[in-house]
């Protein structure tokens, strides 16, 4: 597990060890990048990360400094040497996921175009690549809003989707405004296997907001944060580890069976995309 | 020649023909752009183009829509027919200009990355393509600001660089703040001739500034918008086509030997970019 | 007693019922409203209701959608049928409070004019209608501000005005603004019988401010919003109905001898209105 | 002819007369209202004024201040005696048009609902009333945007409607935003004679845009702004009185016939508005 | 006289001198400061300078960076070495003018104090100070508004105070905000001769508003900033010369007589200052 | 000790006594000021107070209301007369801190530069004074941001800096910002002896940051705010007592050798001010 932690005032990268996925050690050393030539390549800042495996190759995806908040991308087969690979965007972009397998020869990739602030509207979008070097196709996925007030503000991806018969499952967050700032919440849907890009199932409901003190109360108020699952295929269990108040991790529970029933069962029909075709 | 124009109440773009680069017919139909399958693929709306040939093809590329302003590409060989090609970034995006001719084997674009308004900031990057479809390797050129206040809240590339033996001639916009509103204003830069990435040198005056009545007084005051250049290769003669205040398009003629000259006398020296070695 | 319900991700009003005022069974269903004709006029979202009986009728004001934030207005009989009047105002408007008896044949609103977002400013006005379709004659009835820095930025109407000997019983929120966002609390306020836009005594002090963990944490931070009051007109006791942190329903409980002997004791002598004769 | 003036540093209203409708002789002295009681009432501060005959009564409507910017009225049978009457609405209110005849029997005005400042949005809405008095049965007209980049911030009505075979003949003021400000153009749009909340035509295109120099450059560059029409029932000429830069006043010609077939020709047909039967 | 002009990019101060007050010849070099040892002291940038005499020396005060603007502070005897003194006062503060003798045997100064932005807020202050280094006793002279529209966000200091019979005599500017931005004008005010921070008359109406091309459209529209006098003692002629669009220079003429008798009779009476005694 | 109580909606001074330095009893009634004649002097508002001990007289140095926030002084020698001198600065200033005693001969103040709001920004100042009347000398000492992400947005002085072997020793706030709001933490510097505008050691981590209930949660979240110490010389024992979340006061307890090793420790090493020498 990766936890993305302050050193020298700035938030960087440390691994965790863990026997039983509750009581984790973190490294007191942060991760050292290199680039492929072995050369030192360090981030000025990361954190956000998630961690993914395509083919036998781990890969982080952070929110790095590239002249402002964009994605950064490195792999690593051992989790002792760490190659940084090269940006896949411009700026300003955060809540890069990368998917668990190739779709259609090419890697896919989340993220949610920002800007240089707090970023106060925000859509998921969808990328692919040949080389995990250059990317394009970029496709619109879904939009912050819809029925869902909680997510009015925007919405950004969190765990690596997770491969079901019926889709892909993506847990992401959704964000609402009040007069006194932000709420955020965790919602679910379903993409095509295939085609990522369309959204088979969206809940209109979200499926976990802010109700505990831990939730409620920290240097962040009202934060539920999905940044990783775990997901055991046999019996269909899952653990969400999610950002609280932006101090505690907490995990909640489910299974694929449930949540995707709940998913379908609130699913938000929405009209056609009027920019689908001609945009 | 391009121009945007207005069909029902959105710009478009729309082709220009002229005998004498100076009075022009410009089309009452705007211009169709198909995809690489035939079928229509028109944008929501179009500005600010550019035009640029790259072996024997043309290229379009504009402000486009995409949930926000982003980067449109188009090519054409006759002029007739337009295929419109995959949209090379994700937004926000603004001022996109391909190079004229590949760069150690590859396509090179300027671009401004942005966000979802008028956007406050903006500094000018590079990314490359093997083929015009996926891009990246991005890097950051050069920043808004340095001493020059008339650049001090942003910049952008604006027509197709020029190549001379000194390097890319690039003009480009730089825009000042003032109490009541931007200024915009017409820099010079010469980039590396292997690594467009790298400023030779940067003209630390402006080479052309607001002082005309059609430039400081129209639909947006106070704007000199660099986006076209004609460039006689054996006289060394350019003539710089810009938007004078959002309402008239001005005619600016220098010499390569000139504004080269002129850049490099008047070059700004700034120290190392401390984010280069570790971003 | 009536709750907002968020239904299919907006809120909506549902009906409550209970034997002893503190345990309530709400419909799962929310309201449906019909016109005068017997047409559905549902709507788009309803929140911060009031009710009220005047003459026999019970009235919901509520805050509704009207290209906007502005008031509704409804009445029922019997629980069963609920019929959607005209809207008072024009947007933008919010905490619209009817008067339970007419003033001088009239029926009488106390309102608050606003924006289109969270309004960072309002005062309290009264309007009057002959028939609850047509309204006018609109007084200013009090501002923010004054003395009580906890009322700094706005206030606005809250349970239906209690009819004492001194004068119509008002308790109201009022909000001030800190580095972290506005704080909510409860003020109280006596206006004249016979012309209420005319206030008699104003206490300086809030009667309540956030202080447990529940008016603090929530859904909003720091909010005390008094919407309901239950008032037994023989003991003179008060039950007064608050929304805590947008999330919980507190209840306070005082006396009309108390409150008013409160308000009186504590009232602040502002000078005459500058604008009164002469707007 | 009405003339909004400066006395002591805030703007009133003068009288003003003329032989030819070109030249005009402006009263030095303000006009001086007063209540149904014929006591002092005077604003304080007044702009846009628009004047229309009713039955034989002159009316005035204004920008007044009634604890921030709201709609004036009064009435005058000689121009010697200025009866100011109630404020039709709470704030925040401005461009009120006040129809030449009464429909179904009522009074019928036009507003735009704003905010507290520069208001960076507004519709056109509809008001009635049976007696001058007390307003209701508020009806939204017409939003700001749809296809017309140049009304894509606010619209707000001008000169009183004329009549036509058509319908109502509404010359309006649409702004557009730049980063440089609002840019404010004539619009055109027809009305249905018996229900003027109903937009027969609108044109998608401007009608006038800020072009001379008396438009562009003054105290608020970059504005039309429509208040008045003189209107000759039997040739069908138009005189249209506008404000140019907030600082000279210009005329546009057109005939009833001239602007009507424009309107049609250009009507921009948008959906049924999804608010309309479920508010 | 002084000029701020840009040197590399950022404004700096140059000498300027004139036979006949109209021509004037601008040094290229810039003004090289020192401090009291004599070792180098220059600002990083230098803008809007006064120039005054006080008691043989001349004293120069400027807008300067002082980790934001402030007042910088310098002085020659014989133009040819600049010694430049501590700053008067903490950031951020602009328009600093000093009188042109002590009162009450210290020496004076105007200021506006600012924020690190644009600053829409602005009042007049007075400091005193024994020696030119230490300065306190500070005072609050006028405030922004009233009843004049045309400074009602901001006022500031201009040219040195002028002595007469009737007081000091300070022109100063005042600045209003249109939907478009500030619209800058000039006013006069009449101290007391020896308690400078009690106004006697300050005239109600601008006396200069942008009217000309030259003040409505240049780098920063509608700017009129005067900075400078010529008076003649004897003749009671006053040349002003003023910033026009932050482009060009202007002169205007009148005589102490004339502005003085226009200032007392456009007096603008307004109440006691309700903090002058218990701040 | 010294309280901030709200008297009349205004927060104003009072005197508070304590037996154990933990139970404190604050007078009800607040502190009266008088000029140096003896005449009444109170302020409109006063709050965060600090009180210090220099040469056998105390001052108060409070946030004082000057036409804005700026700093007011007084002194006292019995706790019974309290006289108000005159207020150092202009506005607007907040955290003016007086040292305990005299530096070369001239008492030493720190002090934050504000702007009239929240201030999102802000560094901390020294100036001096031969008489606390006239005050001048100015310099920064230290600039919010750093290494520290927790003081990224402001900086401000907290209880007066204690005489240490290493030089003076000062706790701070630091402010960072979130999606959410702001967040107050407590910083630890230590100033050169003979010039404290010198910054010998400044501590790259905060010393607390808000993590009780306390600090979390109250009328502003996520506030410590240091404001005063109890410093036992012989033993280096340190109380350190602070704000919490602007509702609550709590104590922390250090030594100096154990503060002074740890800032020392992890001292942040920042490059020369580049402002240093010519500003």
């Amino acid at each position: 597990m990766f936890r993305a932690e302050t050193t020298n005032g700035r938030p960087h990268l440390h691994l965790g060890w863990s026997e039983n996925a509750l009581d984790w050690n973190i490294e007191e050393e942060r991760i050292h990048f290199v680039d492929e030539n072995g050369d030192v390549f360090q981030p000025n800042y990361a954190y956000d990360p998630r961690l993914v495996k395509v083919e036998g190759t781990y890969y982080i995806i952070w929110c790095t400094d590239f002249y402002g908040a964009s994605i950064g991308l490195a792999q690593t087969k051992d989790f002792k040497q760490f190659i940084r690979l090269e940006n896949p965007y411009l700026p300003f972009n955060r809540n890069g996921v990368l998917f668990p397998r190739k779709v259609n020869g090419h890697y896919m990739m989340l993220s949610r175009p920002s800007d240089s602030g707090h970023t106060p509207f925000g859509d998921i979008f969808l990328s692919e690549s040949p080389d995990l070097t250059y990317w394009g196709k970029h496709r619109h996925v879904m939009s912050k809003g819809g029925e869902g007030w909680w997510q009015a503000v925007k919405i950004g991806g969190g765990p690596a989707p997770i491969e079901t018969t019926e889709g892909w499952l993506m847990f992401y967050h959704g964000v609402t405004g009040t007069c006194n700032g932000f709420v955020y919440s965790m919602g679910a849907a379903i993409l095509d296997l295939e085609n990522p890009s369309k959204v088979k199932y969206r809940c209109k409901n979200f499926v976990l907001t802010p109700e505990e003190w831990y939730e409620e109360r920290g240097f962040v108020n009202n934060v539920i944060f999905p940044c990783a699952t775990l997901h055991d295929a046999d019996s269909g269990r899952i653990a969400i580890y999610y950002g609280a108040a932006d101090t505690y991790v907490g995990i909640a529970y489910t299974t694929v069976e449930e949540i995707v029933a709940y998913t379908k069962e609130y699913h938000e029909v929405i009209g056609e995309d009027p920019l689908e075709g001609n945009m």
